[in-house]
């Protein structure tokens, strides 16, 4: 089934991709911005597909922004970059790319893919590879499901575009790839990977670009009748929350291409009720009062009291009020397979154990 | 006309290889062993071509090693490196290539291209990009000439390889290569330029090939008849010697993929009579009690009194009794736009003016 996303979605989906960001996957705001550019100068709308539409022996691609927020939010693409990456891969491959696939659908780079849809004039798939988003490339389903990740490009906002022709991992693409995106200033434009239509139907998490939108609407909707939408959010991805209170530490450090750090917030009017939070990017671990309440790959999503926007990591600061939301991840996110990725265990926490919400994502 | 390279001449090859590589270039023992397995294993002779015999609208490339002497000598390849990235460009760029081109005719990077050549059973042409050895990738001529840096490929031992599919500059190859050669471990196999014929004859450096091997044969003479070689190696190269003594001190650290460093020698019977050397993979300027008398891009090469044979910077230690050979460099290094990338100012000495030794090396 097509639809289309235009003028009218691009607030609710950048709301919606925000939280589902946990933290991470660049600040949707400002792919918000280009997106409306965009549609502005170029009229129309970013046509949707679903992934049964796409025919098995379709070439498709994903795109997204590689680096530490902490960058991406300051310096901006030139905005060429996502055209350039796509036809060098086709000239590369001797194929045309035939519709373009969200690599996570957290943050900025839900969005980012819909912009190159519209520069290229190709349908996005409504799914992405992660369900959240997640600091590393190796972290996504394809990669866990076996899809090479090269050829790979990777461009610069000077018109310079590399290929990954031959890699022998997704950790060596997320190796080469992060220090190549360290020296191209902090973060990059990255396309990868190029697979078949059904290597994509295979290992897709479905779905989620609409799961965004639906968020984002539900936030709105509670601006508007001045209600707290945090308890509704969670709802929608099967999730509670998690702790309310205020952010009264935040360490943080952009180091080997991260934003990394660690968070505390105290409840309100109960100074020793307390949570904390590890971060890599993404929100990766939190504890309350001590004990473990939520892990990778289950979402953590930090949202402000305020008016439910979510926060970045590269957005905390003391005196925030907020609310932090768990959620359980996709069930494509908790196989021992994929646990062995983007589980406690591919973050560097061997000794935590996951133990994964209730119920799936969607 | 066309001439072979068989066992008979690696010897020679790697003696003047090593001479002309003024310090740098990868230790030539290693790519000798290396030619002459490949020569006994496949049998057969590398093809040696003239410049003037290749095609103007022939595709050829240069091949060679990237990285630090003091890291290649002890990390060998894996073996089928060129193989890859030749395989890797033909297909990217959608044509054969048809002959291989020496990007330095310095060091181990002057036999590497003759097994490339055997591996892939390409001839080789008679001559190169330098005239000597250069640590930096945009100090070739034909970077300076104008050709372009991409199409480029760069593999590493596992058998990864990637392709820089656009490059604004010469500059921007070196900055990212060496990025990615260090992340590598600190040498890597490099393929560049793809060029045409026609580009080719009108940067290469003619005969340097010729000119290795003649170097290296009046060493050999000079061992028979027991006579040290430095004055008939000095004049092959129109050059001189510059100073003969003993090594009593080496600063050398491995830094941002490079071998850099300074040295110092005193001459024999007279402790106040002092050279003194700064490199950068290759030796860059000698002073004489100091005096300048040797700049880049004029050749500064240091022999061993013992046998004649070369000593890399990776090689330098106290107590080695050397020479010190002065020889003026290729012609096409001296216009004004070689002399601003390999000239003092190229290497960060804005202050020394290069005072060219008279004549040219061929």
């Amino acid at each position: 089934m097509e639809r289309e996303i235009t003028l009218n979605d691009t607030v609710a989906l950048a709301l919606g991709a925000g939280i589902l960001g946990t933290g991470g996957g660049g600040n949707p705001y400002i792919g918000r911005l280009w997106l409306e550019q965009e549609l502005k100068q170029r009229g129309g709308a970013v046509r949707i597909i679903d992934a049964g539409d796409v025919a098995d022996d379709a070439t498709v691609c994903s795109v997204g922004m590689m680096g530490a927020p902490t960058v991406s939010n300051e310096k901006l693409q030139e905005g060429g970059e996502f055209i350039r990456n796509i036809r060098a891969l086709e000239q590369h491959v001797h194929a045309s790319i035939e519709a373009l696939v969200i690599g996570e659908i957290g943050g900025s780079n839900a969005i980012k893919p819909l912009v190159a849809g519209l520069q290229l004039g190709l349908p996005v798939v409504d799914g992405d590879g992660m369900g959240r988003a997640f600091p590393e490339l190796q972290m996504d389903t394809f990669s866990i499901g076996g899809v090479s990740s090269s050829p790979m490009a990777l461009s610069d906002d000077y018109g310079n575009v590399i290929i990954f022709h031959k890699l022998d991992s997704p950790k060596r693409a997320e190796q080469y790839a992060r220090i190549l995106t360290i020296e191209m200033g902090g973060s990059a434009a990255l396309s990868m990977p190029v697979m078949t239509g059904v290597q994509m139907k295979t290992n897709i998490i479905r779905g989620t670009l609409t799961l965004a939108q639906r968020m984002g609407e539900t936030v709105l909707t509670a601006r508007r009748s001045n209600t707290e939408p945090s308890e509704a959010v969670a709802a929608l991805g099967n999730g509670r929350v998690l702790f309310r209170g205020k952010i009264v530490d935040v360490e943080r450090r952009t180091t080997q291409g991260f934003a990394r750090g660690r968070l505390k917030l105290v409840a309100f009017g109960d100074p020793n009720d307390v949570m904390e939070i590890v971060f890599q990017n993404e929100n990766l671990i939190a504890w309350h009062n001590g004990e473990i309440v939520c892990t990778v790959p289950d979402l953590i999503c930090i949202l402000s009291l305020e008016d439910g926007e979510s926060v970045g990591t590269e957005s905390l600061r003391y005196g925030l009020r907020v609310t932090v939301i768990g959620m359980p991840a996709a069930k494509e996110l908790k196989t021992p397979k994929a646990l062995a990725v983007v589980g406690p265990v591919g973050f560097g926490y061997p000794d935590v154990t996951f133990q994964p919400m209730l119920g799936n994502l969607l």
